[in-house]
């Protein structure tokens, strides 16, 4: 039996997996149905599965590929994590690189609950 | 005038300089007088600039020398922060690297209301 810690560890990596392959459905069903999606910080959180769903088709729409690269972490406390990755936004032959750092927290099997993810402009650059 | 994204990058950056230089009354100087540290996040806090300054030492009676380097950010989100970066620990000739992640809130004069530090046993390694 797997525990917490090692079920957040598996969340945490297949959402890197699954945004990186563009695994839609794969990606959604990492979030607990009523999950709330912050990104960026200060933004109004998307709430529940079709408003994530949403800003999934948003992000997608705008670009022919999205990738991520791990930087650092992800660091598990509790049922929260953080950690700081890089995603490649490929539209039309132009590549720009974000530094954002998400900040998680996760239910008993691991679900998302709350995703908070930080980046601003000083960590956009061409890529 | 510095807006309120400069104060609290200027905040980070001294951060960052006042631990790495042994600074504790500069270092402390950063937290708002009722600040809380969270670190690492799941423990008590320690709650105000008493029991942040027992933190520091704390931490450095322990060590022989503390220095961080930035890896990822600041990313700064409206009144809060995040950033990704290593810290090494020297004590008697061996020296640990430790990944954090620091999330962090501010008052209007850029100074820490809040320090949440998420690390964990899978970023300790000997450095």
């Amino acid at each position: 039996v797997a525990t917490e810690d090692e079920l957040i560890r598996a969340t945490i990596e297949r959402y890197q997996s699954t945004f990186s392959a563009g695994d839609r459905e794969g990606w959604l069903a990492l979030f607990a149905e009523d999950a709330a999606l912050e990104d960026p910080v200060g933004s109004p959180p998307r709430q529940g599965r079709d408003d994530i769903a949403a800003f999934w088709d948003d992000v997608h729409r705008r670009a022919d590929a999205i990738t991520v690269r791990m930087v650092q972490g992800p660091a598990v406390c509790g049922d929260e994590a953080a950690w700081a990755f890089e995603t490649v936004v490929q539209t039309g032959g132009q590549s720009v690189m974000i530094s954002i750092i998400d900040l998680g927290s996760f239910d008993a099997d691991g679900r998302i609950r709350r995703l908070r993810a930080f980046w601003d402009a000083s960590g956009i650059r061409r890529a």
